[in-house]
């Protein structure tokens, strides 16, 4: 007898059928036994009457296949139910599970540490999982746009000979007889890419930062949803398209995981148009509104993202807002220079609900412009050759930028910690599961 | 005026537009300029009638803009070339390439290690180019088929504790004060989430081998194209999965790889089913026909796995072939012991054309058995520990497999080394580019 999902039962209203999943709930009322039955398509009631050999045994989390009449039912949810004719016990539990799978509200219990501690149970919990469907399908409407607008997907090595955005956050990696490095970022890669005439190219795929401070907003391997476009004009182009970009990904979410946002109380954005803001001038508004001061000119604090994101929403009426036009200083060493004022860079974050969610900007084509940012940076030139190569012999203008999955999820559902939004997070102190 | 790339060149027969990109060949004739242009969507000529003040200057690789009149010409390439009116020198190679990138058989003139040490610029030439745009619609099809199947995309980590597929073959990671390694493969990880509820789940990620032999088969660093299925009978479903799989992959590169096929004189395999051969059968079948006598009874030598296809060609009209039922001994601890033999496994590997290209099977769901097995190979259980944990509360029978990403482009273009089949190779003694 073919296998049934959850999802589809209604489908198959009069007509035996049979069904295999995680017993989620067990209710025994008199005579009758309601289990709450978890598939992949959902959930789904079974009500089991009279005799059945295995019933006695069945538990919370039990593996277990039935077979029955499926009939619509008023007071059942989802309107329809299984009337189990025939049980099977697949596979059993050993022990009680150490936390509460079934339960609707799973963080107001339980807390995160232990959440995180037993994963392969957790994300079990219906709420948990849906977090990483709307993830899948944040990461898939990703690659159908680019792909759908001309962009290549490509891997790139994680296991690099050097850092690529400057500073010391590396992990190193023994390689063989050589001290390498966990990539911060496909960056040279994807650049080299644009030049090899795909022009445009996109990568999803992990970075590494080994930041020492263990925030809600922190993770270190996290991962990193890349493009990088050749042919543009500036930075504008490459902001452009992300806005398409979030447009379509924020329809595709909504249409594909209606269920899955009810479940967070979430909304998604209907994005029109995103304001943009230069640095310097949010720096000022903040000021006015806030009286807030910050000793780094050069970038936001943490409540200022918080605080510019408030003022977005009431100015503009928008939860994303571009800050541009970052000082030299405080970007890499390919940023590219605005040509009005040189200690400005072509650059740009995407803030959303308080947070960083996207950095870009247009880079440096120049071969001598490059070299010469680099070594102004105190960076070995002799370390990037292979790179600079791909500047050397005609490069065209471009730009990119990278989002970071686990914080465009996060912000989506309204998680308060990002480790909610990773399967397995790896942070200043977790190396496991 | 908006941009068009050459594919697209002979819709706009008659108008005039702006074209960009690197200038793949040039050639005068008395007071002709042709020039090839290489841009996103391919090759196309343009040509230079009378003066333009910077077409002196254009040489090989120079970017350039160019606006004029599309007409059509039989002699052109592809049956039409731009009237270059007005031509733009957007980004001037600093010096002459090292490498020829307008080679017709580039493999032909240039050693490999010289390809892969100017990646930057050997990716460039079409031929090459044209080898990654096949690998991303074979990894764009794995991910729409197993989409349409109900599989759940995932993305788990690539810094772990201990290690999965046993032996000591890892890369070690220092992880701030711990010690960790590079994943070889998200086996564990995949198994937890089919245990999730997501039943089905897959994961295009990297994977790490510290293998030493620097074969023309092995990369240290490669993409792996992951699926786990639960509530399976047998390993048999897992074929099946596949068999289908391969059928919709290799139709997708074939309608919309043909003219990167023809560059290579590819020829996909049109599958309708696969042949399976247990593995001591396998040995058997070589042994009267070659007379080849293998040591070790466990595994297909390379050379055994070469005869094998040539066999499976001959007797089957298949290039490729399914090898079954390897004994435990050689596989995995978390194997499937095949109930008729517990000697042996629920496993198998898939070889095409000469090379192992996938290894999958069954896999131990029941926890007891599990933990006996991971005892007998003398791992410390308490490492496994929140791996074990999805397997004490309840899980369903299944299985799944691994395909190499670049295993199976380079079989399926005729590539000889499998670092042509990726864009950065990481292998014995190569950490760069």
């Amino acid at each position: 007898m073919k296998r049934v999902l959850t999802s589809e039962l209604k489908e198959y209203s009069g007509q035996n059928v049979m069904m295999q999943g995680w017993v989620h709930r067990i209710r025994k009322l008199g005579q009758v036994i309601f289990i709450v039955l978890r598939d992949r398509g959902g959930l789904g009631q079974m009500v089991i009457e009279g005799d059945q050999a295995d019933a006695a045994q069945v538990t919370g989390e039990s593996v277990i296949q039935v077979e029955g009449l499926v009939r619509l039912e008023d007071r059942a949810p989802g309107g329809v139910e299984l009337q189990v004719s025939d049980l099977k016990i697949i596979s059993q539990p050993a022990e009680t599970p150490p936390i509460s799978i079934n339960s609707r509200d799973i963080y107001s219990t339980t807390r995160l540490d232990t959440i995180l501690k037993h994963r392969a149970l957790s994300v079990r919990n219906p709420e948990i999982r849906s977090v990483f469907k709307v993830q899948a399908e944040i990461i898939a409407a990703f690659r159908d746009f680019l792909s759908d607008h001309g962009f290549t997907e490509i891997s790139t090595p994680k296991i690099v000979s050097s850092a690529t955005e400057g500073g010391a956050e590396l992990f190193p990696v023994q390689y063989f007889e050589e001290k390498a490095y966990l990539g911060q970022s496909p960056q040279l890669y994807k650049q080299i890419m644009v030049g090899s005439g795909f022009e445009r190219v996109f990568e999803v795929g992990k970075a590494y930062r080994a930041e020492s401070h263990n925030t809600a907003r922190h993770i270190n391997e996290f991962l990193s949803l890349d493009y990088e476009m050749g042919f543009i004009e500036d930075e504008q182009d490459v902001i452009q398209m992300e806005v398409e970009l979030l447009k379509y990904v924020f329809r595709r979410v909504r249409e594909a995981c209606s269920e899955e946002l009810d479940a967070h109380n979430a909304q998604v954005p209907d994005i029109t148009e995103i304001p943009q803001i230069r640095l310097k001038e949010a720096k000022e508004r903040l000021r006015e509104l806030y009286g807030t001061a910050n000793g780094d000119e050069g970038d936001l604090s943490t409540e200022e993202e918080r605080q510019l994101c408030e003022y977005s929403r009431s100015e503009y009426g928008s939860e994303l807002i571009y800050v541009t036009h970052y000082p030299r200083s405080n970007r890499p060493a390919y940023a590219m220079p605005d040509p009005e004022d040189p200690t400005l860079t072509r650059s740009f974050d995407l803030l959303f609900r308080g947070l960083e969610i996207t950095t870009g900007g247009q880079r440096i084509h120049q071969y001598d412009l490059l070299v010469e940012s680099f070594r102004n940076r105190g960076f070995d030139i002799g370390d990037f050759e292979s790179y600079l190569e791909a500047f050397k012999y005609g490069m065209p203008p471009h730009g990119g930028l990278a989002i970071g999955a686990e914080r465009l999820t996060m912000k989506l559902l309204g998680l308060k910690n990002i480790r909610e939004a990773c399967l397995f997070p790896r942070d200043r102190t977790r190396l496991t599961p």
